[in-house]
């Protein structure tokens, strides 16, 4: 079998007719194909697979306990997502599996291979949740009344997949066993492909904040209201947009701003909208550059606002501080990887990850594999066959180190 | 009776607890208390009242017949729309009968309150929906498929609401009967205000445009692509935003530009959209006016998306030509306004009107009255008690002059 086989498995469901690519929600129809295949899978290579109460899959070589290695990543997708973001990593983990049983190799700990919900946070709006619920990031209570798009809230989701929304929360004990986490996941831009080289590690994920950006302004007719007696709030908002950009372009290095969502109230083809709101994504190498983008921005934002005689609110949704890999696991992981791969480096990432997460409870370590087109969560994301096989099999030659004989 | 005892009536109907102000949509819950009133309104001044196959209600004074002159607006309003724009016109079409009634005036012709169906055309984004059809600008099969928000056809919402959907359609026996139409509305801008006058009258409807772009970029995720890597829709559409206010306000005197509503594609607040539509609605002093806006504002627009790297596709949704009221209905109202008005200069407006569709088929007038605010569509929109009263003035004395004695 191969990688690029095993996630053809896979390569029909959920395919999103509309956008393109793919979207895969946690409990949505693609889900219990997914975790099918994940149950297969594991039985071809007698993994015993459990599912624990925040509905994470686990597949165990050996038998559960402490110490073990994991590794995986998730299988849901963002909405119109491309096909290697999270499948990758559950993919080449079976895979890597494979390799090392069929070379004969006797792992000296327990070895399991994750599949993480709702990593995408697609449906419910928290990236993350199989892990933030896993190790208590999270509580149940904070996160089971949360609703998706169409009103239902996360336990009724819970219950309708048959499933028993008491069981949700920390689990300590089966955290416990974990000594160490591995991500492969595929590469969300394109510094591998402009380095020539197959996989890298990742050094850390760069600081992420999120906040909403609420432009009031007066609404009236779009045909009756002349334009010097106007305080559009879209006008304002373009120049929101726009200093966004500039300050991350700009002002400074390795930085990215991004508006991606809006909604204009009312939002009529003939009406000047009353209010604008905005969601702006900001991310820079340490927690204070983000601080530092922040005030920039809001500032020129704040200028593009009052010149059109609106008002301006700014709400923090989230602020997430740098995540640092563990050195020492990432650099006994390069060592395993140079006798084929030569010098990795090892690269930041602007993108949350459930390593992220676990970072914070043991020593977690991501691997990463060249994307062609460096698109991520779109369709034309991408990874060739050769580079999903290099991953695999850099993936078993860490499981190999880690696990290897005493 | 006062015009504003007369919609302190219906002050209660349709309340948008949301977006303040009122929603009032045709067949929607304020639909038939709105009708009902219409219906107390005329029964209480011997009207006879007569809904024709487009929903569009008709209250006569004498027996329905050729050279009828006839008056009125609509009863529906924007999303948050205010509380004058169209019941005014009702209520003081009502108010004006009952002052010539009480002074004992017979009308040499016969006269007719309108309130015309779904004018501002949010529920199913036709404007002008009862006029249209009943004119025949628009055939019953080009709408009654129309959509609601919900998915609801318009031809079900007409079955729901008790009424037939084979009559839907022109009628052009019974606006054959009809001489004459003055609508009197609520100013949409705030020149009134400026001059210091409680009414005017109208000279045009000036022309308007509405196209839709769709700016196409690259879809990414917001944390891991570099800024100098991107094709963002939404910073091109900031462009295209600032393009149109600037050509609007800079450009051309007296033109209106707006982009009030906005799609962004997939609208992730983690994600580079990978698409942007944006509706731009233009208007200017004449056809010619409104094309030429049109060339200048795209051209700009071309600009800021290829800078972007994006492609634009535009696409024209509707063109509305200039429409002139008559002149010498116009000259004949103002000559009646004078003794109690002085001077009534006629002025253009920037917003469509059941007036502008029925100018196509008969000599049709309109009368302003003042705003203070000037705002439109909104729930700011105002109207002063007294300047109310003097529109109810101004049409009864309209109406005394045109249907006077022979």
């Amino acid at each position: 079998m191969t990688v690029a086989g095993r996630l053809a498995e896979i390569a029909e469901i959920g395919r999103d007719a509309e956008r393109g690519g793919y979207s895969r929600h946690v409990f949505d129809a693609s889900d219990r194909p997914l975790r099918d295949w994940f149950r297969r899978s594991a039985d071809a290579l007698d993994l015993a697979v459990e599912e624990d109460g925040d509905a994470n899959l686990w597949a165990w070589w050996g038998a559960p306990g402490e110490g073990a290695i994991a590794t995986g990543s998730h299988l849901d997708s963002v909405p119109g997502g491309g096909a290697f973001d999270g499948p990758l990593g559950v993919a080449s983990a079976f895979e890597a599996i494979a390799q090392l049983r069929r070379s004969g190799f006797v792992p000296s700990r327990p070895i399991a291979v994750c599949a993480f919900a709702e990593e995408e946070g697609s449906r419910f709006g928290m990236p993350c949740l199989g892990t933030r619920l896993l190790t208590g990031a999270v509580s149940a209570a904070a996160v089971l009344e949360r609703r998706d798009a169409t009103g239902t809230t996360l336990a009724q989701a819970w219950r309708d997949s048959g499933r028993d929304p008491e069981r949700v929360g920390p689990d300590p004990e089966r955290l416990g066993r974990v000594a160490t986490f591995i991500e492969l996941h595929v590469e969300q831009g394109r510094d591998l492909e402009d380095r020539g080289l197959p996989v890298s590690m990742a050094s850390a994920i760069i600081p992420h904040g999120r906040w909403r950006l609420t432009i009031a302004g007066q609404g009236n007719h779009a045909g009756t209201t002349a334009m010097d007696l106007r305080a559009d709030p879209v006008v304002a908002l373009a120049g929101a947009v726009l200093a966004v950009r500039e300050v991350a372009h700009s002002r400074m290095p390795g930085a990215r701003g991004t508006i991606g969502k809006v909604q204009l109230v009312p939002g009529g083809t003939n009406v000047i909208a009353s209010r604008a709101i905005a969601w702006m994504d900001l991310r820079a190498t340490t927690d204070d550059d983000v601080r530092e983008q922040f005030a920039l921005t809001v500032a020129r934002i704040r200028t593009a606002v009052e010149a059109e005689g609106c008002t301006l609110d700014v709400h923090e949704e989230s602020f997430t501080p740098r995540v640092d890999f563990d050195p020492g696991l990432t650099a006994a992981i390069t060592a395993a990887l140079e006798p084929e791969f030569g010098p990795v480096p090892a690269i930041p990432t602007g993108a949350g990850h459930d390593a992220g997460i676990l970072a914070g409870m043991l020593p977690t370590a991501m691997i990463f594999v060249r994307n062609p087109t460096g698109v991520s969560h779109a369709p034309q994301e991408g990874a060739r066959d050769q580079d999903c096989e290099a991953g695999a099999r850099a993936l078993a030659a860490s499981l190999r180190a880690l696990a290897g004989a005493a």
